[in-house]
């Protein structure tokens, strides 16, 4: 194998030069989804096609939050009749294990759904935490604080920086992060917390539940039911795809 | 939103039976690969694309390696002319930073790799770990013994279970993990351990290092340079895919 | 020291295809028994005697609770006159230290009551954890979420999956962790704690503890004295195994 | 449910009582087990049944080692044809998987072990640890040195005791612990390490390396392996169960 | 030097039968003193010159609390004048540094209490903790729930053991353990918490918070402040003895 | 209780001053003893008494070393007849349990051995390790390098102090911290390692290897033994005592 | 090189005097300085150059804060025009990004801010924090109890010292420890809490937020914000510094 | 106090666009300094101030290295005659305590030589660690390879980047970091380890010992004792300061 010479400083700064470039562009979005699990995962795909300027803050060094370990690290999902067509269109296989139950690999389903965001034109901040909220005089949730989630995993005090945002799609799951930074510093923003696990009930309202709950702020996926005090799902996936295309569908929206 | 009554318990038996039937039957592969980042993908990619039934173990519970953080959490690699027909065969995206460097964004790079290895067949098994190998009178590495990460992580002391194998490709990086598994348990497998960074030399020969070291156990990426004792090579991927393909045409003309 | 050659991959197959099938009919229950110390072992012995289809979920790994240690790691424990017959009944052997006080080994009677439940007809799941209950219209605790312990110990992010029962017995200790998911997500099941320390008290009131707390949830052995408030007991155990044959006689009777 | 008084302090006397003149007695062994999985305790269960004063010293609070969780969780074990008297024996249940491949429950398995050794008149020293082997001028183990677990465990300074033992077994699998102490303070005790999986070869030696290693110093189940350098056996139990016979009938010929 | 042969095993049992004789008489004491920090050693070695059969249950391993490391690891306290006299009983020296100001060794100071305490008759348990008082139907503290502090550090689940006593002096500093222990589970306690500092008002009504604060419990020492609200006084400890005293003449009156 | 007001800066100020006063002028000592268990306690005592500025340095926070858990947590030790004029001269009381092993409690033996030195006139710093040891171009250990325990506890790097000594006891228990400080820097100083556990052996021993095995380097107690490879002695503690008397005295006989 | 003989303990005692004769004096200050980030360290140069004797007390073993590491580990940090004279002042360099934006090296900001406060003549008491504060029956926070950041971080339980202080500032950042430690116990300090994010309003507000807010204490920085419930800044610093001027300004103030 | 207004993008943006455009361009540099105590600090000042294009790494957040402490957390530090002149040249104020020995304030010295280096244009990389070294065909150290230090402490796997230099000072104390990383990996640089404490010695020999010991290498500091087996000399810092100044010599030498 024969090669033109490389050079390691060169290397070096072909990562920087363009990593500082697209961070200076995407200190000010249209949209931020905060957490990179299936809905946020499927909003910002929706969000991106529609050629939204979108990007993805996802604490953990990897994509795809907590849809690896499928149920009991057993790594398949179930997804349900309804929302078939979301997986068909980011061509994820699947069996029918009986009516209405299919059956995926979590592994597909991840890298599908995080291949077709990136496709689309969204943009990822991985290892990069939501620290607290940006309100001004409006009213809106009209930024994000973020810094490295190292940092914080190696306890050291260091200023954060901002990005401005028209929206932002909390979808950090049942933990609903950003609605609690915002309820906690005094936002009114109830949040009911999850409730007994009842996959059928969360399932049906989950799409009811993806909604802007604060100005600027829209949740989905299990934050949406988090914040209404929906019950559980468990590993069936129908009710976070389609909860992230309604999360990209308000945004939309709201922007025309 | 309506939809079917969904069970839970149909939900959960979907997802154990499905995984039960995969398991059973990738209890006995044709080429295991050890390790889901760049070159482990690449190589399971190609080998399934051949027909070969491949399995993939990777002990993290998500998927792609030390490629998810780019160079310093700047999430971007560099990739050079040579390998540039991998990127376009896995439709990875990429600018030119000047002649020779090419930056894709690590998070796209790695979704593609895995998205096209699950499109090609291969079956992944992730939190899953390999505590030992398996070597009878044979002298050739004919198995692999696996284990839950979480039972280790846990620190619970488990037996583990068993996977027969005629390939097996090590892809777990510099830390080179079934090569030393063979070789600190007698195995006549010499190691050299990685050297100083020299990019442009890692690169140039890490093709040549790609190879069976050892009856049935190919090295492939970091591994394979870590055997060969070659340098360094940081952020720079080109060498990782194309050691991947290499990998995999050595076990598919052995298999024939 | 002759013998037919084994394969290990065969014995990996009887492994994974016998548990399979087990766990597959075991997710729908008669009766779920949370907690596998002297309480739910004599509970679960009891219920499967009498023909109940009944699993024991424990989170540890090894089956036995609080009591291997006996009091303050002295491995014996104390049994009072009433509770004699089910020592007598279970095999285990005891000293007579002064009148209405025998002394057993802990170890022994740990071992016995395992057994015992094993030979009636109990499923064990062990290394399980119980996150979560379902409670859907009918307002019942209808099924338990469950996921491997080592999941928690190792802070993975893992969906559960689910099994459905018609009772369930909560026999987790002092911590009576399945009556606080009931009482923290909103049922309506108030929880009075543990008392001082009496043991004459928590022995003599503890069978009237035992009880359905809330539709189809039965409290036994400390987490019955939990629940009701009632006073501490130590290292006597007679009151432990009759609360738990009393709950299997509770469950038996609302089955028939 | 009415009753006799009782009495704490009684209580406490009862236990205090009970386990002194049990400890004041078993300082003094005709063999001590160290490690109570299944080879040590079926050594146990012989030696006791033989009548030969037996104390069994367990570093865990539970007893039953590495059996209670299968195989990678999977609460099953396998045994071969050859063992499976002594399976009949301690009365625990089994399917054919196939021709010489039997499944049992773990928890039954380990349960009834340990109750076949307390019933045959066994002593449990569990939370105990082994800290040191005494050698005196004869150059035989002659006595254990030990110390609570818990001590360790919480990295205190404490003194250890001592018991005196004409024979001991070493059964604390491929740790080979009491082995290797001998070893490391210059006792003529080569130890070879375990060596790959191959359960075929493991089965059938593992017979043969159940011998006085040292004088006064029986090795037993995957310690005699190690000690050997035998490969390793996974979830297979049988050799495991015989190689705890064979012990116990070492030490018995020894004593006559 | 020659000696006689010296055998470990006796000097196992004779450690065994002295502390087992100890402990079977001392589960029932005339005074329980919790905490052997300043103010327990003093309150213990008076009560012992007073014939009182007297315990001291201390959870660390070595006794003298928070006095070894005098203020800021500068091994040095300060004594006023007032509690001249009980530094002189204990043959405690001291310097004077300016008027009403005396300096001591805190080593020296922590021996020659924990001295006079066992020279007085007082037994000591260390590494032993208080999980819980006993409170019958009299409504009064009449007994310790006690365990290895081991046992804790371990993170091990095993039950306790009960020791009677007709008084208890809770002396273990501004946690006031034993004081919290009967508030949180209900007993009609109030604790106001410790002030701000200032050592002259705490130092001169330490000696009227030294009461029975509860039947059967007196606190003394910085529990007795922290019951009572008062201030912090840092490392002067004239109050700490006088208060010990003052403590032990309460239970001493009480008892005649 | 009425009394002269007291300052809290004055208090500080007393500690401040007199420590530091006891700090300069230890900085140059007669003999250092590293190590505040019985042998280090009692050469201390026979020290100071012989009128040698003597500094005992301890690395924990309190005084006593390994002594306080007696065996197991059961805080009684045993010596025999030999030293027992040594317990008889600290005042240390004991049981005859039979004849040659006397029973004393740790408590009071630790206390008493500490109250002795201190009364004899031995400075201690406890809180404090011994980094290092100066050696100059007289090839004596002639100093020591000493830093507060906590900055190590406290993972900080700061620089250490150094004191002066003409004699120093190492006598650190089985660490043999000094000398292993000494060998590992290159000193001539062969160290063997504890053997075996034989009580009789290493307490007939221990005499003899309590000498100068270093110019300026005084082995006492298990360091002794350590450095000499002798056998271990487990709870028996006359041996201890002896040597620590026989460590003061050669340091006596060369001082003079 | 040559040089005069150099003498470890002369070098010890140097450091010993020096420091105690420091520390006897500073226990008496005209102004305590809490937290030796930007503000306090603003504070602590304009103090110390009136003439106050000024000691500032800083929990970590390294002076700077939070401004070390810039925004997100940039370490970079902005200035708006109001501000720039202070670092004019400071000569700290800056280059303008765009009006009203000065960008400076945190490392040289750090850098001079500490150089002048030590310059102007305050007293740096690092690894140092503050546990507790005095108020006697004026009311006021007249002195501060101090202990070892080091005793905290190795968990030991030691006792503190005092010093006096006329007034303090609490400039410890947004944990405000000394106001929370104030209104903690007591205190009559209503603390509102840290808001969004909204540097502008934060900056312009911050200066009015800067006073008594407790007889005694003044607190500055993001310690006024927090206490007044005033919004985040981030990494522009400019209202730190003129913080820590008006701060420093109302003490010079009242002491006159 | 009124202002222009603020936007929290522009603050962030000016961040990155200045800490970018100085990253790209001190990837090539003239000289890194490793490490930034005393004699880091020294050497960067000197060569800035010699124009030389100079980037100093720091693992931690903050620069000083071990100096902050002084000795056992005793802010101060001691300097020797010869040493003086650059006490005086960066204007760090000391006092006399006897002939040769000159104290200084541990905090007043690390500011000013962080500030003297900064004024001199030495570039400052803090939390960021030097994982490896570039050596190629010419065998210099002609490159470092570095990564965020939190990127280490979280535990994350990520790629460095690498940074192109024509000399380097390892000034990492005693660690000698980057002369190990090139001796581990096999490059000629024998290491014989820090001596025991001997002050005189160590300060004697510094100057001699601070060379070139591998091609592209300069050893400064506690490293050039630590390479060349030279004593430890604890609290005195003249040596440092002289071997930073002279390893800027030698660079200087080098580069004309």
């Amino acid at each position: 194998m024969s090669q033109k010479e490389l050079d390691e400083v060169v290397i070096s700064r072909a990562i920087l030069a363009e990593q500082n470039s697209v961070m200076m562009d995407y200190l000010d979005l249209e949209c931020a989804v905060v957490g990179a699990g299936p809905a946020g995962l499927t909003a910002a795909a929706y969000l991106a096609e529609a050629g939204i300027k979108t990007g993805v803050i996802e604490k953990k060094l990897s994509i795809g939050g907590g849809m690896w370990g499928g149920g009991m690290m057993f790594p398949r999902i179930v997804v349900q009749e309804e929302a078939r067509p979301i997986l068909d269109k980011f061509d994820i296989t699947y069996k029918e294990y009986q009516e209405n139950y299919y059956v995926a690999s979590s592994v597909e389903a991840v890298s599908h759904l995080t291949a077709a965001a990136c496709d689309a034109g969204a943009e990822f901040f991985n290892v990069t935490m939501v620290e607290d909220v940006v309100i001004k005089s409006d009213g809106r949730v009209s930024g994000l604080v973020i810094n490295w989630t190292a940092v914080e995993m190696a306890h050291l005090h260091i200023d954060p920086l901002t990005l401005r945002t028209k929206y932002t799609i909390d979808a950090t799951g049942h933990d609903a992060t950003v609605a609690h930074q915002v309820k906690n510093k005094g936002g009114d923003l109830p949040i009911a917390g999850e409730g007994f696990m009842w996959a059928d009930r969360a399932e049906a309202n989950i799409f009811g539940h993806t909604k802007e709950v604060f100005p600027g702020l829209i949740v989905a996926g299990m934050a949406a039911n988090a914040v209404a005090g929906e019950t559980r799902m468990g590993p069936i996936f129908g009710g976070m795809l389609l909860s992230g295309r309604r999360a990209a569908e308000i945004v939309k929206n709201n922007l025309q």
